[in-house]
């Protein structure tokens, strides 16, 4: 809205003048650019986003000062502490959903504005399956504290059943109302949808250090076990006699459903950031075509993905079962897991390298509109491989600097380089293929609204995607919005025009849908199918505990425990984000070659 | 320049369609917009843009794996082989620059574009400054090695040589090529200034941690004396017969030139990121304004901010000198820190809280043009002030759950919450001073040279700031760009051309420049005044080794030392760059208001 020229102001004077005579009903509204209609709030709209954004970020590093005063050895403030700390949290949200709710209902009449790309059909349904294994988590929860209630604090108790509740109101929230575009009420509502964001993410830390200890714990009883080390484990578990059979079946569930519970988390803040960011924007209510995703030609591609996918699960049954056993067993898997990685991230590099050949082979204009998502998108995509990044070349330094000779060491400098050089292409090709513009005519016009309906943090605000040939025949007063923006070439313009002139002729609409694809794109096609398999591979290996950083004792011994377990716990959860990131970047890509 | 409209594009068509004909000349270049400029190269903008940014920040991520190498006891990675990679860095960019500097002297006949607001004379004063107390430093580590040369590795002494050198070279550099907008060999130079900007990063980096560690060795050293642990250093120094009478001297005189060669280094690294984001950029190269600094009736302001400067400089030696001594005088020292931190922050939120009131009395739209290097800024702001949070919020956790009473806890509470208070309110006025709209007329016009000529860490990309009057005259044909702003409202461009049609007229120039300051812009200029100097003085304090978190020992029984020093090594570098950075934003807003 903000990049609207001359011509647009033009075309919006008539609305203008008609509002401001009248009192302003919500349908007028939506035709004035934003800026008019937050400024006529009380409260400049810049100041109130800082003001919310600001108390969000406290919260946040409340809850990080009291994890971190939970995780030191001696524990003055207690598991229990934290647990009442988010409770409280979840409450609060839980009050202001409510009454978000009666207050929606109330003003049934006046209709709202929904911003129609906040979600999809599928991102809903992968939200309520996550949301169901957290359930099933809290009534695990429920089930251990049943048997272990003679030694352990109440709260072990009510922090499940808050949880449930929870997640089940926020998850009817966001089926139902996810997509609303808030006009009245805008700075305190502002507040209420950043406590959902803050509190989402400290849920996510929370459930990630939980995550973290367990492992560690985990590692530490496997250590024992083979005779590396003889500590007992760092935080041990309170020493109770469990009045019912299954507190041990309980415990161990738990540490499967953790990873869902992790990306229901983040998942669920970035929806709700989407929807602070909404706030007080004007929504442009043209109707999203669906633009079918072409599927033919794709062999390669998934199969390799598939190979990919299906060694990844043998690996990691064999891993997690070798972990227990003897030293040379132990040191056979971490070498077949280097030996997997290698192979799998060379074939990768190559992947992305090909897609980045075929670029430069084939020049296209990058895309230089203003599109803050798309940045947004790609800055979280940079931020996040920085965890891996760090965690790389941590292993170069210590397999460099070691004295120790075991039979991985080479093995892992390769790994390590490679992990640090497939993320370099990987992040390339992405941002290049996000930034390229349509070939054969099918521009992008960052005016029309999107037909891609993937979950990417911002895929509300994402790049829309539509053919100019629908627009033509949609919206044909869109002529004004096509030819303001500026920093485009007359040429394509001329292009726009001769396009629709085309169309005004008998060219049946169809053809245009079912054209063959050519190789290079099919290639790109099959490269961006492999590569999300591939980094849905690498998510479940460090997702469900194979993690060789901690068993091959090599960066221990340059790093310490202590600052390696550091290091571990901030890349790890950052390295997870980033192939979950990834692998809905490549699903954007996959649809706008 | 993305934000053109229509009408620009027009105006522009006269130049493409000659320059598209003839061979390009750079004169002809620069009336092109920046998409059209870059695109003609091989390699496109953003994809080159961000294969430079991520081998930048790798490099950055293997300095750091180093130094977490560095920092473990056992140190198989010794300070050499950093030192060692530190140097090959620094002989990398000398290469460069030589060969940056010799290629631009052949090239001396075609005219180079120069950024006039990169960087301005009081920068290069105070950068020159930072770099002869930089180089004095060097002095003093080669004299440190030459008395104790038999027990101490060669690099020792190499080190501080090349880093002389480079910092002779790079002030150099500085001086007179920080302005050049690189427009050949893009893809190239934009690695060459990345990899300073980095080199100069992980020298920070290096020298925040040596800053550390000489701290945290000293810190111990005070409790061994008073009795509070027998602990002998953590990093022992080499145990050596210094063989001139000066080894100790040097050394106790470097940890009070440290401040000074961190400030050196980011500061360096900002002006070179602004430097890295000009290339294959246009520069508008309307001539710069001068707009006199009004400083009539600055006398509450500055009159308050100098008693704080006074007394911080008080506290400091009071507390400096106290820190050695029994725990008692400890004790009054931290309550007096205490007691003078409570009542500078309260006076600070005050003033901030003021200016806020003032904004709300006073009703003005705010500027919602696009400008990415005040966003920039801003978000430096707010991401450099989550460093200072988060060790408040741990203080605030540790002193609620502490059971030790000392006579300071509750004075740490309401110092640490007011910490969060203030620096909540300073990034609010900030934020919302500098997206204010010029009163009388003085509206900023986004595609006008910056006026301002303060250190901002994006200062040549900072908002441009010239009054109207003086546009009307020099640059006549402008009404095309002021009509094309499509976010403004039509009453403004009715005002733009009633100003200068009112100019036309016989009104004198001058007088506008010397109209009286209201009432409200004189509180608002002496707030500003009075919140730098405090900005000040609390960078004074933890710079020269004023840092009760260490002292007080609240937080460490909580955290433990471990979790709290790695809090506290992140935390401080961070809040020393809040306030520095601060200082330059609120000398920006005494400038606009």
């Amino acid at each position: 809205m903000v990049e609207h020229g001359a011509l647009d102001i033009m075309c919006l004077n008539k609305y203008r003048h008609s509002s401001s005579s009248s009192s302003s009903s919500e349908n007028d509204k939506k035709d004035i650019p934003k800026e008019k209609a937050s400024l006529s709030g009380d409260y400049p709209k810049k100041t109130a986003e800082f003001l919310s954004g600001q108390y969000g970020t406290n919260l946040l590093l409340v809850g990080a000062a009291m994890m971190l005063a939970n995780a030191y050895r001696v524990r003055i403030v207690k598991e229990e502490h934290l647990l009442s700390f988010l409770t409280c949290l979840m409450i609060l949200q839980l009050i202001w959903m409510l009454w978000y709710i009666l207050v929606r209902k109330r003003h049934t009449n006046s209709r709202t504005e929904r911003d129609v790309h906040a979600t999809s059909s599928w991102i809903r349904g992968g939200l309520s399956l996550l949301a169901v294994l957290s359930l099933i988590m809290d009534a695990f929860r429920i089930g251990y504290y049943v048997g272990d209630q003679s030694c352990v604090s109440a709260m072990l108790a009510v922090y499940p059943v808050i949880h449930a509740t929870h997640t089940i109101a926020q998850v009817h929230f966001l089926w139902f109302h996810i997509k609303d575009v808030i006009k009245s009420f805008e700075t305190f509502e502002r507040f209420g949808v950043i406590h959902a964001v803050f509190t989402n993410l400290i849920l996510w830390g929370s459930g990630v250090m939980s995550e973290a200890e367990h492992f560690l714990s985990n590692h530490m009883r496997r250590l024992t076990i083979v005779g590396y080390e003889n500590l007992t484990t760092v935080h041990p578990e309170p020493l109770c006699n469990c009045t019912t059979s299954t507190c041990s079946l309980f415990l161990s569930s738990l540490a499967y459903l953790y990873p869902f519970n992790i990306e229901y988390h983040i998942f669920v803040s970035a929806l709700l950031f989407v929807m602070w960011k909404n706030i007080g924007r004007s929504i442009d209510l043209a109707h999203k075509k669906k633009v079918p995703t072409k599927t033919q030609s794709l062999a390669v591609g998934p199969i390799m993905g598939l190979v990919a996918l299906g060694s990844t699960i043998g690996i990691l049954v064999v891993y997690i079962s070798n972990m227990d056993d003897s030293i040379p067993a132990r040191q056979s898997a971490i070498t077949m897991f280097y030996i997997y990685g290698i192979v799998i991230l060379a074939f990768m590099c190559v992947a992305g390298a090909s897609g980045l050949v075929i670029y430069r082979v084939d020049h296209v204009p990058l895309d230089t509109s203003k599109n803050p998502s798309r940045q947004l998108d790609i800055e979280l995509l940079f931020g996040s491989s920085i965890g891996a990044w760090l965690m790389s070349w941590c292993s170069v330094v210590a397999v460099v600097g070691t004295d120790s000779n075991p039979p991985y060491r080479w093995m892992n400098l390769a790994y390590s380089l490679l992990i640090v050089f497939e993320k370099y292409v990987q992040n390339l090709f992405i941002v290049e293929s996000l930034y390229r513009e349509k070939e054969d005519g099918e521009r992008e016009d960052p005016e029309l609204p999107s037909s891609s309906e993937i979950f990417s943090v911002s895929s509300s605000l994402a790049p829309p995607y539509n053919g100019i040939i629908n627009q033509a025949f949609d919206t044909p007063d869109r002529s004004c919005v096509t030819i303001e923006n500026g920093q485009e070439d007359n040429r394509q313009v001329h292009e726009t025009l001769d396009v629709r002139k085309s169309l005004e002729g008998p060219l049946p609409l169809e053809n245009n849908g079912e054209e063959p694809l050519n190789v290079k794109r099919q290639i790109l096609k099959n490269i961006s199918v492999f590569l999300i398999m591939c980094n849905m591979s690498l998510w479940i290996l460090p997702a469900f505990g194979c993690r060789p950083q901690y068993d091959n004792g090599l960066e221990e011994e340059i790093f310490g425990f202590n600052i390696w377990t550091t290091v571990l716990n901030i890349a790890i959860p950052l390295s997870l984000f980033y192939r979950m990131h990834s692998v809905a970047s490549l699903w954007e890509v996959f649809r706008h070659v």
